[in-house]
C-alpha cells in the first residue's frame, strides 16, 4: 500500500529523532496553557498522524509509533490512523498518562526520552521522571523536532483581544487583584504564577480570539503583592485596552519572556504555582532557593464563584439561548422530511439561530448533533465523513452551547422525531428523573459534588442501566465551558476539597447510551444558591437556569413521582412564560403546546 | 482548692521532664497495636488526667497541660478534668492532631518535644516531623516518663488464647497465608509487618482475651514468602495452639523481639505495612536500605470480604442476637413503671440476655443506653455519674453489640417508652427512611461507599436535618465492631480507593439528634451481595442481615413511599418468621404484633 502523507512525516521526524540521538519522542495534544482547546498551531498530532480528536498522545521510537486515545475516540482513531504509520493504544483510563508504562518497559538504560517541555504539565513530567530516571533513562525536555519539520505550519491566531467591560464581569480588576492578593497573603505566597489563560482572562477582564471555543487570549500573568506583569503578544493588545492596563498598573511584557521573569524570581520568596496547567519548562526554570506553593490556582477557585452581575447576565442570556433553541427544535419540526437535514445541517441551522441574539459570539464547544447511533456516544461530533441525514423517525440528541458577553452556555436536549417506543420512553424517563432529581437536591453547606452525583444515576441503577461519564462540570462566565474545581462526578476526577457553594454554575446531565441503536440525555445548567437555615446549619440547592422545553413525547409519566412530574411541569411553565413574551404568535402556541402540563398517569 | 490526684500526678511528670530536659511531652491515647480499644494497662490518659473517654491526646509543657478531645467529649471532660491541672482543648475536627499546630506555635528553636515512640502512628509521626524539624525543634521518641510514676499500673492482661477453629473461620490459617503471599508477590512485597491485631488474629485463625470488647490478642507479625513470624507473650499461649502453630510452620517470638527483627531485614528488600497502625518507633527501626511500601495491610483487604463460612454463621447468630433483644424489649415493656429501671441496669439486662446464647463471649463494645436527652450524644455512655432512670414516657435509644464465635453484632433500635408526639414521629421516620433507603440501592461494581451515603440523608436534608457522624462502618468477623477499610460516609474518613465488594459486612445508621431532648437512630447490618449483570455491567445491592422489630409506634406512615413501606413490612414479617420459631408462645404472640404490616395511609 502506497505510504500516505503522515507516514512521510513519521519518516521525517525519525530522521531528526536519529540526528539528536532520541530513542523515544513524546508528542502530547496541547499549547502550552495546557488547556482544553488548543489553536490550530499546536495541533501537532492532527497534522503528525491526521487523527483529528483533541485528546491524544503520540509516543515515536525507531520501531514504533503509537497514539494513545480515550474510548471515545477508538472508532475514529482506527480509521483516521490507517496507512499513517501510527497504531491506536486504547487507553484503559480517560486522561491518563498510559503511555509512560510502556515507555518503562520499552526504553533501556542510557536511552534518550524527549518532549517539548512546553507542552506537559509539571505534574505529568513527575510521573515521567519518577518512571525512567530511576532506570537510568535521560529525559531531553528542550527538543522541538517539528517545527524544523512543518513547514506550512498554521500561524498563531492574531485577532485582538478586548476589554470585558464591569456591566459584564460585575467587579474590576482592581478589585479581583485585591482579593486574590488577601488570598496570596494567606497562603504565605509572594508571587502567582498565572499560566491558565482563562484565569488570567479572569483577573484583567479581557477577553481575547485565539481559540474557537472559548474567548481567550493566549497569555500569562505574574501578581505579586505590588505588580501583576502581563505576557502576551503586544500585537494583540488594541491601544485603549493598553492604555487601560497602564492606568491599573498592568505590566504588558512579551510572551516568551514569562520563563525567563520566573527565573530571576528573588531567593527565599515563595511561588504558588498548579502543577496541573504549569508546563515543565516553567516549572523547571524556577530558581531552586524558590518556594513552590503548589495549589489550584486563586483565580480558578474565586472565578467558579459567580458574582451577582454575572449571575443576573446569564440569566438573560439563558432566555436569548432559549429563544434560539426554540426557533431551531420548531424549525426541524417544520422541515424534517421536506428537506435534507442532516447533523452538520441542522448545527449550521442551530448557530444561524443563536447568531440573532444579541451579543453571541460563538459557539462553546463543537455542536453534537447526533442521531439514532450516533446518540449512543457521548462525544460524539459530526463530521463529513459521519454525517447522517436525519430521518422522520428516530432520535436526535443535541448538545450545544454559546458563548454571550454575559455568559457561557450549554444544553443538551434529545428529541423523537418519529413516535418512540416503550423502551425508548422508559430509557429517557430514567435518565430524566436522574437530572430533575439532582435539580431538587436541598444539602448542607460542606457538601461536595461527589457526595450527592448518585441521586443523578439511582433512577437507571435501580433498573440496571448506567452512564460512563460524570454527571457535572462547571461552567465559565463567558469563558471555558468546562472550568473548575467543582464537579458533581464519582471522586476520581475532580478537586476532593471543594465544597459545592453559592454562586457556582454547574452542569446537570444523566444520561443513558444503548450502543449501536441511540442515547439520550438531557442537560441544564443550574446556580447553587442559599437554602434556609435550620437548627442543623446552613443548607443549600440549586436554581436551574437553563430554559428550553423536554420533549413531553418520550416522558413515560408513570416513571415519574409526584415530586418529579410537578417539577417538570413546573419547569415547562416557567419556560413558557419567560420565552413566550420572546416569540411570535406562531411559534408560541407551538411553545405552549410543547410545554402544556402533563397529567399523573393514574 | 486542694490539689487533686491528677495535679500530683501532672506535678510528677513535670519534675521529670525537667530532668530529661524536654521542653513537651505528648502523650496519646493508644497501645503499641494503634487500634480502637486498649487493655488498662495502657490507658495513661485516665491515670493522668481522670479523662475516661476513649480518645484524647494530652500535651504537656512547664506552664500548660491539655487535653485535646473531640465534641463528643467536652462535657464529660469538663467535668473529669477539674481540679486536675489539665484544661480541654476542644477539637475543631473529631481524630486530627490539632496538637501539633499548637506545639508548632509554642515551642521555640532548640526545643525537645517528647513522645513514646511506640505510641504513636508513622504517619502521624510525619505530620509531627514536618511541623517540628523545620524549625529547629527536636523530637525524643525513646523517653516513657510515665512508667517511673506509675507504680500500681495494672499489668498486661494475661488470659489465654485459643484458636478458631475452622468451622467459624471459613478458612485455614495456611490458605489466608497464601492468599496473603500472591498479593505480596504483586506488590512486590517481600515481608509484611502486620501490627493490627485484628490482621494478625484473622491471618493465623486465633483470637485472644486481651481486650474487653474485642478478642484480641495483642501481638504482631511479620510474613515473608517462606515465614510467618508471630510476635506475641508465649505464657499466653497454651501448649495446643502451640503445637497446631509448629505445625503450620509458624514461628512463635517473644513480643518485644519484633522491633529487632524488624531492624534486620535485609538490605535491598522491601517491606510493607501500614503508616497508619505502626508506629513511629517500628517504622524508624528499618534499615535505610529495605523499601518501605506504604499501603493498607493485605489482611486488612482480604478479611473485610467474608467467606461463606462467615456469611452462614453471622446470620445464625443474627437470630441469637435478635432473640436476646427480643426478649430485652419485651421485658423492657412489661416491666417499665414497675421496678426501678435505669440506663445501667437494662445494659446489664441486655448483656444477660445475651449470655443466654450460644457461643456468645462478651459485648463488642460499651452500650449505649441513653434515655431521652442523652440519646442526643451519639457517643453516649452511661456511668454511674450519669445512669438515668427510665420513665414510663420518653426516648429510649439502645445501640449495642455482642461477640459469638460466629461473628460480632451491632444494633440500634430506638422505642418510644409512652405515646410519641408528632415531631418525635416525623423525626424518627425520616432517620428510618435513611436507613431504608440505603438498604434498598442496587448500584455497579465499582462503587464506593461514600458515593451512595447521601442516600441515607436526603430525607432529613429535604426537612432540614443532618446528622453529624458517618453512615456506615465494617463489621468484623468475630473481631472488632469497626473494621475497614470500607466505610459509608462523606469521604474525609475513610479509603477512597475501596469498592463496595460482595461478601463486605457493613452498618447502616442514620439518625438525628435534637439537643436537650432526644435522638433517634435505627441501626442494621447488611452484607453486600450480587444482584444481577446488565449490558450496562455487574450490579450489586445490600442484604440486610440483623433482626430485631423497629417500632412501629414512631413511624409516620404518611412520610414513606410505596416502595418504604413494602420494605418495612417485609422486614418485619422476615424478623417474625425468622425469630419466631425461638420464642416461648407469649413472646411469639407479642413479637407478632410488634411486627404487624402497616396499612398505607390514604
Amino acid at each position: 500500500m502506497a505510504k500516505n502523507i503522515y507516514s512521510r512525516r513519521l519518516a521525517g521526524v525519525r530522521a531528526l529523532m536519529k540526528k539528536k540521538r532520541t530513542d523515544a519522542l513524546i508528542v502530547p495534544s496541547a499549547d502550552p496553557h495546557l488547556g482544553e482547546y488548543v489553536p490550530d498551531h499546536w495541533r501537532v498530532i492532527r497534522w503528525l498522524t491526521g487523527f483529528s480528536g483533541s485528546s491524544a498522545t503520540v509516543v515515536i521510537t525507531g520501531s514504533f509509533a503509537g497514539l494513545w486515545t480515550d474510548s471515545r475516540y477508538f472508532i475514529q482513531a482506527e480509521e483516521q490512523l490507517k496507512d499513517s504509520g501510527f497504531e491506536l493504544v486504547k487507553l484503559r483510563v480517560p486522561h491518563t498518562p498510559e503511555h509512560i508504562e510502556w515507555l518503562q518497559a520499552k526504553i533501556k538504560k542510557g536511552g534518550t526520552v524527549a518532549v517539548d517541555g512546553r507542552l506537559i504539565s509539571a505534574g505529568n513530567m513527575r510521573l515521567l521522571e519518577d518512571a525512567l530516571l530511576p532506570a537510568g533513562v535521560k529525559l531531553d525536555l528542550k527538543v522541538d523536532l517539528i517545527t524544523p519539520l512543518w513547514t506550512e505550519r498554521p500561524p498563531m491566531p492574531n485577532d485582538k483581544a478586548f476589554a470585558l467591560p464591569v456591566k459584564f464581569s460585575g467587579e474590576s480588576g482592581a478589585a479581583k487583584i485585591n482579593r486574590v492578593r488577601e488570598k496570596m497573603a494567606m497562603m504565605k505566597a509572594d508571587y502567582q504564577l498565572l499560566t491558565a489563560a482563562d484565569d488570567v482572562m479572569w483577573l484583567l477582564n479581557i477577553r481575547g480570539k485565539d481559540l474557537r471555543y472559548s474567548p481567550l487570549l493566549l497569555s500569562f500573568a505574574v501578581v505579586s503583592s505590588d505588580q501583576v506583569l502581563f505576557f502576551a503578544d503586544e500585537d494583540k493588545i488594541p491601544s485603549s485596552l493598553k492604555a487601560e492596563l497602564d492606568k491599573e498598573g498592568i505590566v504588558l511584557l512579551p510572551y516568551d519572556t514569562v520563563s525567563s521573569v520566573i527565573s530571576h524570581l528573588e531567593e527565599g520568596s515563595s511561588l504558588l504555582l498548579s502543577p496541573s496547567t504549569t508546563s515543565a519548562l516553567l516549572c523547571k526554570a524556577v530558581p531552586k532557593k524558590v518556594k513552590i506553593i503548589e495549589e489550584v490556582s486563586i483565580p480558578t477557585r474565586l472565578k467558579a464563584i459567580k458574582n451577582k452581575t454575572e449571575i443576573k447576565n446569564l440569566k438573560e442570556v439563558m432566555v436569548r439561548d432559549g429563544v434560539a433553541l426554540t426557533k431551531f427544535f420548531h424549525w426541524l419540526e417544520k422541515n424534517i422530511g421536506r428537506e435534507t437535514i442532516t447533523e452538520l445541517s441542522a448545527s449550521s441551522r442551530l448557530e444561524a439561530f443563536r447568531q440573532e441574539q444579541k451579543d453571541f459570539t460563538g459557539p462553546s464547544f463543537a455542536t453534537i448533533a447526533a442521531y439514532n447511533e450516533h446518540a449512543a456516544l457521548p462525544h460524539y461530533v459530526p463530521d463529513e465523513g459521519t454525517d447522517a441525514r436525519l430521518g422522520k423517525s428516530g432520535i436526535f440528541l443535541l448538545d450545544s452551547g454559546g458563548q454571550y458577553f454575559g455568559g457561557t452556555t450549554d444544553i443538551t436536549r434529545t428529541v423523537a422525531l418519529g413516535k418512540p417506543d416503550r423502551r425508548m420512553k422508559s430509557d429517557f424517563t430514567l435518565a430524566l428523573k436522574g437530572t430533575i432529581d439532582l435539580a431538587m437536591v436541598r444539602f448542607p453547606y460542606g457538601t461536595r459534588g461527589y457526595q450527592i452525583e448518585v441521586l443523578a444515576r439511582k433512577a437507571l441503577w435501580d433498573n440496571g442501566l448506567n452512564y460512563g461519564h460524570g454527571t457535572g462540570h462547571g461552567v465559565g462566565s463567558f469563558l471555558n465551558v468546562h472550568e473548575g474545581p467543582q464537579t458533581i462526578g464519582s471522586a476520581a476526577s475532580g478537586d476532593m476539597k471543594t465544597f459545592l457553594e453559592p454562586g457556582m454554575l454547574i452542569s446537570d446531565e444523566p444520561a443513558v447510551y444503548r450502543q449501536g441503536e441511540y442515547g439520550f440525555r438531557t442537560e441544564n445548567l443550574f446556580f447553587c444558591i442559599d437554602d434556609r437555615e435550620t437548627d442543623h446549619g446552613r443548607f443549600l440547592k440549586f436554581d436551574t437556569v437553563t430554559l428550553c422545553f423536554i420533549d413531553r413525547e418520550l416522558v413515560e409519566v408513570s416513571l415519574l413521582d409526584d415530586r418529579e412530574l410537578k417539577w417538570l411541569n413546573d419547569y415547562h411553565e416557567t419556560v413558557f412564560s419567560v420565552l413566550g413574551d420572546f416569540l411570535e404568535p406562531d411559534l408560541r402556541k407551538w411553545l405552549r403546546d410543547k410545554t402544556r402540563p402533563i397529567k399523573p398517569n393514574k
